[in-house]
C-alpha cells in the first residue's frame, strides 16, 4: 500500500505584519495550503511592519512571499499615508467603530484583492486569504462581509482562468467573525510567534507600539480577554 | 434673471492614450463632466502610449492627470509586460477574439478600477468611465458587461462615501457596444485629434505602429470602415 503525496493546493495570503494577518496566514497553512504571502509598500506611515511581514513569511517558511509598491500616498484623505493628519488616539476600545475613521484608506482591501487576483491567477491559485474581521475592527467598509461576496462574485467574472478553466476563485476570511480574543487565542494555538507581528498604526521609532491608537486598543483588549500577555510589548 | 452656475461634476476617466479610452474621456467631457485622467505605468513593454497619454490629456485640457507607477510585471504571463513572451501577429482583425490571447495582463481591468475607485472617492466623483469594448475586442474577460456590472455593485459596497453619504458609483462604458468604426465616427464627430493616440501593443522604436498586431488590426478596419484615414499612419 502506498501514500499518495497531496497534490500542491496553492493559496494566496495578504499578509501586513499585523496580527490578524499572520494568524490568517497561519489558519491557511495548517489547512494544507501551500502560501504566496502578498504584501504592499503603499505609502504607509511608517516601513515597520513591512519587516515584521518579511520576518513572518520567513518564520513561517511560505512558498514564495511578493512585495508590491504602489503608492496610495497620491491619493491622499487618510491619517496612515499622509503624515499630516494625526492618528486618533482613543481612550478606550468602546470608542472605536462608531464612524469610519481617518484611518481608512480609500478603496484600500479592493485594490489589495485586486492585486492579489492577479497573482492568484498567476500561481494557480483558487484560494485568497485576507484577514478582515466584522467584530472587533475600525468601521472601514471594506472589511464587511457583504463586500467580500460582491468582491468574490465580481473576480469569478473577471479572469481568464476563471472563464476558460471554470476555476472558481474564493476570498476566505476566516477571522471575519471572530473576537480579538478569539484571533489571539487561534494563534496562539497554531504557534504564531505574536512578538514578530506589529498592530500600531503610529509606532516610536524603532517599531515600539505607540499604545494608544485604535490598532494598540482592540490589540490589547484581545490579549486581555484572551487571558495572554502580548509578546511584542517591551516588558519594562 | 441670472443664470446658476452648472455645477462642476467630476469623473475620473481611465486613460491608456489608445484610441478607446481618447474617445472615452472626449464623451465624458461632452457629457459636461470635469475629467480626472488616470494613467498606469505598469511594466508594459513600451512607454510611447503613456507619452501619448499626458499629450492627450494636455490636449483636452483635463482637470488632473495622474500616473500611477505599479509594476504588474512582477506577476508575469503576459506579452504585454514580459518582454519574452512575443506579440502575436494575426493574418486579419478576423482572426482575433476566437480565445484569450497572451496579451491579458492578470486582473488588469480589475486592478485599474481599483485604483481608478480610490481616485473617485478623493475627488468626491460617482462617475468612473473605462473604454472596454465587447465587440471589436480581443476577448478579455474583464471587458465584458457582466463584469463590468459585476465591479459596480462590489464598488458600491466598498467606500466610505458609498456607505455614509449614499454617493451611488457608476461605471460608465460608453463604447462597449460600438464597433471600432463606430468608435472612431464617434472620436471624429467629438473632435478627437487621432494624431495623439497610439493602439500598437508592439510598436517600432519612435513609436511607430508595428501594423500586424492585435490592436493595429481592429484599428485598422475601424478607420477603414468609417471611411476615415488615420492621422497617426505615418504616410510614406
Amino acid at each position: 500500500m502506498s501514500i499518495l503525496p497531496h497534490p500542491v493546493r496553492p493559496a494566496v495570503v495578504l499578509l501586513s505584519g499585523g496580527l490578524d494577518s499572520t494568524v490568517c496566514l497561519a489558519i491557511a497553512q495548517r489547512e494544507g495550503y501551500e502560501v504566496h504571502a502578498l504584501s504592499f509598500r503603499y505609502g504607509q506611515r511608517h516601513q515597520y511592519e513591512l519587516t515584521c511581514a518579511q520576518r513572518i513569511a520567513q518564520a513561517r517558511q511560505v512558498a514564495s512571499h511578493t512585495i508590491i509598491e504602489l503608492d496610495l500616498g497620491v491619493f491622499g484623505g487618510s491619517a496612515l499615508t499622509d503624515a499630516s493628519i494625526p492618528v486618533p488616539k482613543p481612550q478606550s476600545a468602546e470608542e472605536i467603530g462608531r464612524s469610519i475613521p481617518v484611518t481608512y484608506v480609500p478603496a484600500r482591501n479592493t485594490i489589495f484583492l485586486s492585486i492579489a487576483l492577479a497573482l492568484a491567477e498567476t500561481r494557480g491559485a483558487q484560494e485568497i486569504f485576507i484577514g478582515v474581521n466584522s467584530l472587533d475592527y475600525s468601521g472601514y467598509p471594506d472589511c464587511r462581509p457583504e463586500f467580500i461576496r460582491a468582491f468574490e462574485t465580481m473576480a469569478n467574472l473577471a479572469t481568464k482562468r476563471a472563464i476558460e478553466q471554470h476555476h472558481t476563485i474564493r476570498i476566505n476570511t476566516p477571522l471575519i467573525e471572530m473576537t480579538k480574543a478569539e484571533i489571539v487565542a487561534t494563534g496562539m494555538r497554531l504557534g504564531v510567534d505574536f512578538s514578530l507581528t506589529l498592530s500600531c498604526y503610529d509606532p516610536l521609532i524603532g517599531g515600539i507600539p505607540c499604545g494608544s491608537c485604535d490598532a494598540c486598543r482592540l490589540r490589547q483588549r484581545g490579549f486581555q480577554d484572551a487571558g495572554f500577555l502580548d509578546p511584542a510589548i517591551p516588558k519594562v
